[in-house]
């Protein structure tokens, strides 16, 4: 709140002096969050209801979660960091009530937590969507196919391109072991970076070839190190990968081993037969390498626009992946994976439903809306919202008028304003011009008695005089 | 978590003991949250789709402001009640680093939350709108147009209708003090209804003329009292209305001159009317008739649909309103109000802005769904998904045709599934009945060496047979 002293300024003021009292008083939002201006909103929806298009003629459908989820649903699914990272809501009420003089241990502020918050805010849309699975089993039909964009919190430390509320585009199909989902998916992926006109490269891979060569190793049990090791090949190279293999103790014949696959090069056919003969021995590895040949076979057939790359380095961070994995580079600039995804076999289990195979994926927005920035891929009427303009000159007569016609350009669909206030027509013109309004319309004591209307069409920059019958429609055959 | 006993269940089961075993583990949410499965979303979809192209034809540009913001923003802005019912977030990290001995005190709950919790949860979106106003003074063009159409949270008691976390859809309009604001809100407000197919009766009232009403009965510093007294009459009654004022210290005179308002009948232009003569005199109520007058002037040349009433004894809670209110009421259902707003004049003055009059209106997205299930208005196409849906038999070449088939169907904008697994025909049928698919498509062994397709319109149980080539236009034609 601002002191009274600054309180007490005058108002108006001019522009400068306002400049200044402002800075000293502004208000703020909290740190890694964001207010999106109307040219920002229009931007983010310009992705998202292109994704939610996608989706849809997909035939999937939409859910909502609630923001809070008991902790009970959250806490010990995204490991041990993740914990931490979750938003807790203070107890509403009496907070303190099941409070124990224990309980206050700074060197335990987990368990404190524990006592004063039952509900957290939702940390993805995965666990949420699983939660809801099993809850609502008796009303959902299987296969269920559900999309699902809303926001997510995390208390990560904010940096550029990290924030602390982002949203999450996903997509999951539960309930169906096919592999034609995972066509579907890759598919869809396809259609959505076709229609945002972003070139990109949609890497696959299988888990249960990660899960042969860490066999294949003798390493079974380092699985995680192993992919999180390989996982790392873009950023730290293939030296890089082999010294966090020996330092997570990975023998050198093991590394040996690997070393085809981390350097690993050619068309997805080649890569293929080099890895089937490395792995194609194993259960696993034969198994991971016919569903790789049979999403990557028919894509094929289906000729989409993408390239799809086999690569057998992509690990995916998310120790709940199984069976085929997706990820998703941009060409055309620096900016890491905008979408990513894959097949899990037992997510409903912890919420005692086992059994029930699902595979998702999941646009990332916000790297979305900094690829469209960066190259300059935006349509350009994305977030140019009214068409038509009213000038107001205060005059009652003319006003009515103009709230009619406008009127009827809303009903032929025309977004349209009337300037509320009677002010300089200069002024006027810089609100219209400053919003990107296509045509302006004038309607002064000469167009009143003529039943005429002066319009201005701001883009071309051209004058006509028409008949207020004819503005709806002289403006609708313009747009 | 459920017990391993629970988790050990072998899957798949039978219904019968698949549904005992989930009642007993089945996972939950927050009270007063809700899920919304994909009928309800698309039904609610609906509803926030008609206000938003609505808004957008008036000229309303679209802002979101972050779910949590910092208490200092909140607290103290919706009175003491309200601080009770914000949501607060927890601090992370070591959220007690800044406690001091004597800050656990049970009976300053307040003090210790404001120590443990720098962030709430948003609870309605007007305040946030003032703050965004303020912050972001120097990259908005007033007059600035905005609407925004995301949820708030409440740490209320949840009850039949009333839920912690439910949506708002406002729309305002700031720095201008133009009556043809108030106009332009009611004509969307009616556009919207009208839409919706709901009839309803549009309240009007100004708050200057309860301001004279105080007066009148010397008790202008007892307004708020004489208007929440005078917002129950349609509860309690003009009996119960008199009980109020006298119990908030009104004496018999006072409550003989409002005798009037309270139990006022007749046309728009009889209640004016008998205002003016018993409250013109006094500045305030002649002000507050000039702008009723104005606005229902000019709505009334507009000529809308709904039905428009001055209700001199409509008050509206909100005690920052200062002009222009309205209240919408459904009229075929007993569901209390639909929509509200009003004019007031200083709400970005307590974040430091004096001065900058505003104006908005918001719809109640949850009883406005509640009135048209009440009256069965949802359109028949709310929620149907699928259009076109492909059977499964397994066969590879035949499911290729399918995909291809597919892909073709969606680029002409079908919505389109191919069931993902060759599971009995009768289990696939049964989904796509289920899902309300409009045309199934069956590609077997004859249809696939035929080039043909047999095409089921399940709405008009007929079937026929189309080339694969006719398939799309088929389809198309049908839809």
């Amino acid at each position: 709140m601002p002191s009274e002293k600054t309180t007490a300024v005058r108002f108006p003021m001019k522009r400068r002096e306002y400049s200044i009292y402002i800075m000293t008083t502004k208000p703020s939002i909290p740190k890694g969050t964001r207010d999106f201006l109307p040219e920002e909103t229009a931007r983010r929806n310009y992705i998202f209801d292109t994704i939610r298009e996608v989706y849809e003629l997909y035939g999937f459908r939409s859910i909502e979660t609630p923001a809070m989820e008991n902790l009970s649903t959250l806490m010990g699914k995204y490991g041990e960091e993740g914990d931490k990272l979750l938003f807790k809501i203070l107890n509403s009420g009496n907070f303190l009530s099941d409070l124990q003089p224990g309980d206050i241990n700074p060197s335990h502020l987990g368990h404190l937590a524990s006592v004063l918050c039952e509900k957290g805010l939702r940390y993805d849309l995965t666990v949420p969507f699983a939660r809801f699975v099993v809850q609502h089993r008796e009303e959902i039909k299987l296969p269920f196919r559900r999309y699902q964009i809303q926001p997510v919190w995390r208390a990560d430390r904010p940096q550029k391109g990290r924030y602390r509320e982002f949203y999450q585009c996903d997509a999951d199909v539960v309930g169906s072991d096919s592999l034609l989902n995972e066509v579907e998916l890759v598919e869809i992926i396809d259609e959505v970076f076709s229609r945002l006109n972003i070139n990109v490269d949609i890497n696959i891979n299988n888990r249960k070839l990660l899960t042969a060569m860490a066999e294949r190793i003798g390493a079974a049990d380092k699985i995680t190190e192993v992919t999180v090791a390989i996982d790392k090949l873009d950023k730290i190279g293939p030296e890089g990968v082999e010294e966090e293999l020996r330092a997570a103790g990975i023998d050198e014949e093991g590394i040996a081993a690997l070393r085809p696959v981390i350097g690993l090069q050619g068309s997805n056919d080649e890569k293929l037969a080099a890895m089937r003969s490395a792995f194609g021995d194993i259960p696993a590895g034969a198994k991971g390498l016919e569903e790789t040949e049979f999403v990557l076979g028919a894509l094929s057939s289906l000729g989409l626009r993408s390239r799809v790359t086999y690569n057998p380095a992509l690990a995916r961070g998310l120790n709940y992946y199984t069976g085929c994995i997706f990820e998703v580079k941009a060409l055309d600039t620096q900016i890491g994976s905008i979408t990513g995804g894959g097949r899990y076999d037992n997510l409903t289990g912890i919420f005692g439903m086992p059994g029930l195979s699902g595979v998702g994926i999941s646009f990332g927005a916000d790297r979305i809306y900094d690829v469209l920035t960066t190259l300059d891929l935006f349509p350009p009427e994305t977030g140019r919202t009214t068409q038509l303009f009213f000038v107001n000159f205060g005059d009652e007569a003319a006003t009515t008028r103009c709230l009619k016609l406008a009127s009827a350009a809303r009903k032929a669909g025309i977004r349209t304003e009337v300037f509320p206030d009677a002010v300089k027509m200069k002024k006027q013109m810089a609100y219209a011009s400053a919003l990107g309004v296509r045509y302006v319309a004038i309607i002064g004591g000469d167009e009143l008695s003529a039943g005429t209307v002066t319009l201005k069409d701001m883009d071309r920059r051209e004058q006509q005089t028409v008949g207020q019958a004819d503005l709806v429609e002289t403006v609708r055959a313009g747009l």
